[in-house]
């Protein structure tokens, strides 16, 4: 009998799922990846972007299986660990929340944890750890490939970091949906070209060309895609119709049953369903339909920054003071990222190391590598939006505070 | 000030939308085309196609546009038509219910209708009409040049038909998202090579090759996506849990208020949110739920037809007596379609007049052409569905009855 | 140290050699093949067409090599019997003289023998058979791997054949440089899917769709590039060309070091530089030179058979009669060829043999499957060419032989 | 009757080509464009770019029509001035001699001069100027636009500079034929964003991102192919004996028959023509057959440096004597460029103007566009070469005297 099954997909042709992998899948918890849209409100901007959490976690698994077999045919893995590296991979996104990355933004403000501490959760407590247990792996080992830990550091950095499945899975999907088409990723040659120095990842220095350009991708997917000013504009929207309608629905309860039941247009459907009693009430409804029907918030002001601004409340009250505009029509919103993405356990990478045949390795830091160091500056932006009406006064209220 | 807007997609790079296209487009009846997959339960099947009757909408606008142009400099029409044909097919499909050709089977046995007579019933009386009208166009006009009318064949060609904007965007845009890649049209080819041959639409013969390969990846879709196997079970479900639901939900109310409220996922919520009272509730909450979980019907006998099957109810009857399994767990599924897609008057097309510049035109009927003739017989399936464990019960049945 | 060398290529992205594969590509007998064309005389129809039999037999080794592993995994090879293939397939061309298959057409008539005849002698007598010998492999068994033997009949059908890594190379590559496009060939899905059955390939059934489009690939490349009106008037020129200065230059001369020293420009270069004494010499000069300049020869009749006509100098006589225009100045070609490729042993391949996972394997008539017996009847082409001032009369004497 | 012929090409799909055009492509002068390869020795590293500069003549005219009619659009041009840029276009680099930009460097060390004098004579004094005459355009007006002239600064830069047609050609095309898909450049999108700010050509902000890509392509095609280390090697033969055959052939002689004469393959044949009289000689046809059969110079050295040497010949003196290698087996190779294309008056381009609807245009330095300005200064390259025996102590002698 057949033990595995060849699920297409536009970006890797055919990702082959086996048996256990096929139960995680399977399972509910996971199957409700397929209604949280990958990039919350970016459809609203650029129509075709209406993948899930569902088919780009696939997706990491199947590049994070390929780059395991690559470092096993290096010596740096042993052949059992191919199937829990793609586990670990099949599930880093399973904790997250409606709207992706922007029901994030409310975990972190709310209940001070992340997706990922979610993920961890669901491993060890849902029906997926009974699947995990019953074919023999072991649960806990998982969550650490996963996560992160720092016995695993490599493996970490298969999964998430600047030469992981993770990025590669996602510039490659969401150049691909968007049709942005800044991603233009050579996974191949670099999962090919990986290797490791020293419990960290590192790369073959014939495949650094290929780095460059996924690094180039990545920032122009942030600029053009992620931080583009009208999808966060329907972000903060949906963010603030959240945070509104929160008290009534109770969206940020972290007992798995309810938030396993967390979905974009189910989220949205609780909040329309909402009376017309507060004003919360109404203005959550209000926000949740204008973002439905695409009438978004104006961007007013706009500044790229070399730091992240850690003063959007503060800022928002002197604006609303100057303009004489109610602060609750006011919004500061402040996008930031590293020119490269953060390690597993949240550190800035600094560097990379590059290995030649004849040659000893050598670390390169970033900074001299000059496409990637010249991007390193300008990936902060902060930004002032308000309703259409309030647009000329909030305006004029930004630039005299902002300059 | 820019009198248009550039709307990034991944199968034409950018689409480009005027003034009162823009106004369409952004009222709340044709938003809501983002929350209607184009191939209802296909995503089950091949996750990445969670692509909306939106998308399409504008790509088949963009494609008529361009037919459009190739005819007008070939002196078949006058600039302000191609305005006309681009706001005709931008709403061919606004008439679309959720999970697009699934409510359609529903509203041809319920109501004798279909989305095209509800499509011009927006394009009458909902605010679609308006903007049409202060806009200065004919609203009664444009819906004939989407739906067909004797006097407009060849421009309701353009839309729907054998050479159509519809077929050359679904065909491009389904393969693109679902990753099946069967569909590899040239209909940049095509459309520089339209003609017109006494009020049809005719091609050059240069271009022949580039139909006959369409019309091969029209009947490998068919085969691989639209009739494919598990695709048309999760569409079976969600046919009976509508039906079952219905009673209570009243989904097949043509008031457009009512209406254009309903989505895919609307619909599902509004199943999910029944009481248990009746078995008909229950029955359409388990399939609604199953449908979500993808945990499908099986099925137990398939057959390939040369033409459409019109009993399906006697043979149920007949396998639920012979299986002794209940008549409500027996789901007959019969799909069928012809070669070649028929004229927006649903007419069957049997012949292609071919132009060359130096001999006179020839209408050459598809029997002649190889690889349309050969298509012509298999394209009709019949099915039989179950649960999982009355499978061998009914298999046997199946098979004894119908060979 | 490394053992290998990956070489780039649009095809494949990368093409790995191996050492021995190595030694055999930098020797000068196979550095050659970088100086013949893949495609003869279609880079004057289709600019971009200037690739050689050089990167077509590295591609072909590559597909070759995936076949082998692939039936390896499957349990039908040994892991050495797989760089026996793909040595195999790297010389499966290494006989082709000057203009490809347009100087088979030469060695036919003269000579009675073919590139394949060719190849078995460069691969015994030349510098290659003694690479191949120091390294340990069997020559002669390689020979019969490359070039056809009973006993290695699946072996044989890897390398050319209806499911072959040729075909498989050489229509994506055809179709990537021609720009023709109508290439599509999913070769990955259905090397996945090879099989053996009985000691001849077979295919699982669920890679039909993908064998499907090659064929009808095949048949659109045929008609659209390698029988191409203007492809073929290049072609017959070149072979005039050749045929009246072989008697002068000698190039149908079977001695390895001469035949090894022909490529397309050489052979040109050696035209251009004969005397201007004889007729056959003057009339050699000015094809040559009318080929160079891109003069051709007009077609002004085109007939589609069912089968190849023998009686082109029959027709060229009675035309020529008829028309009262000098013989030597009308070209009748008669272009043929099957819809499905022949296997190595020249026989007509008649079925494939399709494999299920569930049920026993079941050989298929080509003639009952829609799109492959759809193409059977009309690969036959009669043109007849003559020089531009000579048009009218050769046509209208064509017309009435002809009809 | 049709009026155009459209060729089909893999970059642009069709390229349309007109009456006077057609006309200048089937002239011998323009055809031996086909014989001369786009990218001299690349293929000998690259094996698939075997790609001539008459496709790539033909896709600049193509490209740059399209930013002509861009630019007629926005009002910056007449109808007329279109058919006058594409014919420039399309004769840009006819004066190319064999080798490309490898006779280039011949041309310039020997004769002062360079393909675009060449090509200026061309225009003037072929059967191009009768055609271009013929057909009613100045000849000395198109010579202006092709290859520069202060009055026509905006229309130059359509056809070479950064923002040119020519570039936007060769990088898609190069990346297309070598397979090195470094080139991912969105020419359409550039094209369209095309505008001119004080006779100079600029482009809108929002086509940075596109800008930025191409420039980073630019720098990564130049790394790893024009400069290739073993693409430069097979250069360095090339030039060595086409210098040391020079007094024997002739080959740098001015008088266009001659000139026009000279392609790749012919030159070569010229060379391994040559008797083995003198050292010059049998230097010639030892450098020319083994880069026939594939046998370079090694590279023993190579360092990157921020400005191009001057030097090379007294590195060379140094490192014979200090070695002990006789001279003329040492080659000292120096390729620089610029991280931007120059002018057509062959100046530096310090910045870009960038244009925005609503905000007056800014022009932005280089130096603060950070993908731009991060390719700066590590464009230059010196290697030293040597034949495989002499290897340990050039590369010995070359360290200790380069560091």
């Amino acid at each position: 009998m057949k033990q595995f099954l060849d699920i297409v997909d536009p970006i890797h042709d055919f990702i082959r799922v086996h048996d256990t992998e096929l139960k995680i899948i399977d399972s509910p918890v996971f199957q409700r990846l397929r209604r949280i849209r990958q990039l919350s409100g970016a459809h609203l901007t650029y129509p075709s972007a209406q993948h899930s959490r569902f088919e780009h976690s696939l997706g990491v698994m199947h590049i994070a299986g390929q780059a395991a077999v690559s470092l096993k045919e290096k010596g740096f893995l042993k052949t059992d660990q191919i199937q829990e590296i793609r586990l670990a991979a099949l599930l880093h996104d399973v904790g997250h929340g409606p709207f992706s990355h922007l029901f994030e933004e409310v975990l972190q403000i709310k209940k001070k944890t992340s997706h990922e501490e979610i993920g961890k959760k669901i491993i060890q407590e849902s029906e997926i750890g009974d699947i995990l247990s019953k074919s023999g792996f072991d649960k806990k080992h998982i969550t650490k490939l996963a996560f992160g830990y720092p016995k695993y550091r490599f493996v970490n950095e298969i999964i998430s970091g600047s030469l992981s499945a993770d990025m590669m899975d996602y510039l490659q999907r969401d150049g691909y949906f968007t049709g942005a088409e800044h991603a233009k990723i050579d996974h191949k040659r670099i999962i090919q070209s990986l290797d490791v120095y020293r419990t960290k990842l590192a790369l073959e220095k014939s495949a650094l060309y290929s780095f460059e350009s996924m690094i180039l991708s990545r920032y122009q997917m942030f600029k053009a895609v992620y931080f583009h000013k009208t999808v966060r504009s329907a972000e903060v929207m949906m963010l603030e119709s959240i945070r509104l309608a929160d008290d009534d629905c109770g969206f940020i309860d972290l007992n798995l049953d309810h938030y396993t039941k967390l979905t974009d247009e189910f989220v949205i459907a609780q909040i329309l369903a909402l009376p017309n009693h507060t004003s919360e009430q109404r203005r959550a409804k209000r926000f949740a339909t204008d973002y439905q029907n695409r009438r978004l918030l104006k961007c007013v002001y706009e500044k790229i920054m070399t730091q992240k601004s850690g003063q959007s409340e503060q800022i928002r009250d002197k604006i609303a003071k100057k303009s004489k505009i109610n602060k609750d029509d006011i919004f500061v919103d402040t996008s930031g990222t590293f020119s490269v993405p953060l390690t597993p356990a949240k550190e800035k990478t600094k560097s990379i190391t590059l290995i030649t045949h004849s040659k000893k390795p050598t670390e390169i830091p970033f900074s001299k590598i000059p496409v990637v160091s010249s991007m390193a500056e300008s990936m902060n932006i902060l930004r002032v939006y308000t309703l259409d009406n309030n647009r000329k006064k909030v305006e004029m209220a930004a630039k005299s505070i902002l300059g």
